[in-house]
């Protein structure tokens, strides 16, 4: 059994590396989005042309990153959303409802501060984390039925 | 042809009061969550039985939550997800999440200052609006063919 | 809004003339199995011919009541699922599964000494009740916003 | 033609090591929850924190092992499920439920004496058998026309 | 409950007008192809053109059919197919192929000596029946629990 | 039976009217994209705001034009997709395209000199079509089984 | 580009042989039923247990069988269905049905003298042939663009 | 991450070509329908038979193309449909609204003068492109995360 994870949310950490890192082993492929913030702003016009109105601009590259995101979700069997400390991050909470929508396994790993607020997103979710290593362990004992030491 | 509305999101304003106001007169449905912020909270406890965790307090309302707000998704045409001044509103992008994957017409209703945080939610919309009379407009011309004077 | 609730399992208590009395003047549809447990087990033969041997006997019934049993589930909101005192109930855990694999809201109501037996069934649900009139709650508040005084 | 099989169900025999290696050889894949009785029950807290109350412990393990349940039962062809002779097995036929929702190919192993209490089950089934090498003789049979001697 | 009936099949005796007729009081609408059977074959030429080659005139005539025929079928929450005495009837078998492929609930009306003939069509069917009055029995018990007396 | 028909593509002939008129007495509903140009080029920016660049203008009204097509096409039991004399009509084809893939009963309503271009989209209809009064008996019959005197 | 074709319908014949030698080289993964007609016929009876009365004997049959058909007519991309010179085929006939239900790419092999009886399934297919070598014809071109010689 | 890529559309210039060689390096499967114009307009005939009736002729053909067609639309991640500038190209828009109906990644690449007749088809792309070289850019900053220098 191969698990097919799909990493959304939160790009200012390293929590993408952690989670990979510790899963080291494990039949497990991971995709993601494009965590370089410049390029997935910015992509749209670089590659279709200029946009001088800022809402296209964005629009463009948003579209442009929806190619990715989308192969992203729906091939995945399990998708882990992380919402950070800055931000609005509502292109993490709109993935996890894309995720829930398909029938995906929901994973959310997020500052315990936050549970009120995420609340509807987790009642969508088989699994709530607060730290990366424990996404690993959940991957872990899916995979192989053992649990940490 | 007869058009069924959710109107997801913001619960502390009256724009659906002005929707539904402004569209009397053409053939829509609308559905929406309850949006009693308190009764919203604590239906879970309240019905089911008390939690002295508040993690479970939540997780308890939000799922019977879900049984509303998912009819509501999964009947409508159309989902019209506000994002109003305050809070974190990750319902309401998981709601449009979860409308995008379903294939629904999205229409989003925006601060213009939000803009650029709403991008990957907008890049799955078919109509982005600031003003509660737009969305009327909007459902007047489809149903109707009319546009504003 | 009209929900669509089916409600299925136990057989030989009250519980559904008890949720469809409290939920008089609410906006429900209610659908459920033949409750009649002799022409449960024997529709088949009498219908389309006897059989001598029980299994057969057993299956030609199983098979038409499957036809009411997923007319109710297919066109469901919620499914109820009722475990009682007595049997083994496999086929009240079977709507379940059904339900859910359908994205259908469960709400299983089952006795306390059986929440452990229950608890991938209750992974799957939104709502777990110990009385029908929590159900009756749950519809009320899903409906209205209202919540029991 | 590669067989995906999922082998759901009772864990306190060894009907599992029966088929797998009844069937090899053949162009079958397995795949099982996990049925390490312990580390299944408490694999949520194990991992995602401790619940005083018995109810969110079950319920976290639950929904941590529907992760492996619902991917084995998605990617399956065949679903086979096993009611042994003790305790309420109701996840076995929420699993039996859900892989006829899917549309998946069912095959029921129980024991002559609960027959008439899986007539349902049975009504969604392919085959019912009573002891594992029926199990095999039916995957050899499906993979290469040949009868068991 | 309304059911939501297609009658497939033979249409060179009166199967279903007694089915009709006995189901008179049920809650059940009935759909069928159309049953004159030069207007059948003619359809297609007499509406969009002669064609000189008999190959290509059914083809016309076939495609306009379906037309209907896939509306029954798609709307149907049954859908009963009658095997008659005479032709080779293949429209009858690919209506309860397609009928099994979009998971509805097959009855099956045939002649005993077809038994052998029929029996993959039999094995997707919930209920197979000599006589339409057998069809009016499952309907009247799936709709009422009520048994021939 | 009622028929849902979506009359899709060319706006500068009165051929929708004619069937409607044709159809008179028929359990027919018909549903239509807006045939005012005008309003269908413009609508986008007369609700959503002005745009500068031709492409966002034409972008605007497209996607809301989609809301209104998009729940024609979907709700559609038919789609007859008219092709006429002038224009490149893309958005016809796309629609034939879009008809076919959520397996539509396609009706194509095109004049002879157009045979070999669109031979692809004739491949997925079930009916081809020159005059309007053809799509008329194409409907009569099949809600009636009557054909053409 | 890989082609999964699976091969329905008559087994008296080499023309399962035929195609796929003929189709030596070309990326194409045929799979078929069990042709091995007494095997066909027994399956059931020979793993499961007897069955005194012949529709059972020949159900239990059917239903295994259906877990390879299935899951062949489940993975294909095309469905060849041939229709031989003799019996009545209605398991041809289903399969074809079944496979155009599911928007399978359908090709009929049959004689001429059954076209007029075969024409609403025919009218399902994208080609329609006389010949095996037909089938291969077709199968080239799909995959190289070849045409015979 | 591989993705598939279905090039649909214009065959009378090398577009596919620059596509292909310009992705050379990245994980890309690419797929076409056959570009051959006269093998394409006489497969159906070669392979099937005469048929002295041009619609038939040019019928036959495209459903044999369709074989191929709707295995590459299905199959893609990303549908890339070019708009040249000759011909009618009914075909392009036909794969265009099946793709966007599959919920398929579509890019849409065409000449400037084509935008406004395009807008419907736009309405449903995630990128508009006029060049070769940007669909290369888009699939390369797709896969990994690369813009062009």
């Amino acid at each position: 059994m191969t698990l097919n994870v799909y990493l959304s949310g939160e790009i200012h950490t390293d929590w993408r590396e952690q989670i990979i890192e510790g899963a080291k082993g494990l039949d497990v492929v991971f995709t993601s989005p494009v965590t370089d913030h410049a390029a997935s702003d910015d992509c749209g016009v670089a590659i279709l042309g200029a946009e001088p109105d800022k809402y296209w601009h964005d629009h463009k590259g948003a579209m442009v990153n929806a190619i990715r995101t989308r192969k992203g979700l729906t091939d995945a069997d399990i998708v882990v959303v992380r919402f950070g400390e800055k931000y609005r991050q509502w292109n993490a909470a709109f993935d996890a409802g894309y995720a829930a929508a398909l029938g995906k396994s929901l994973i959310v790993l997020n500052l315990p501060e936050h549970q009120h607020a995420l609340k509807e997103v987790h009642a969508a979710a088989l699994a709530v984390a607060e730290e990366p290593v424990q996404v690993v362990q959940v991957l872990r004992y899916v995979l192989t039925g053992q649990l940490p030491a």
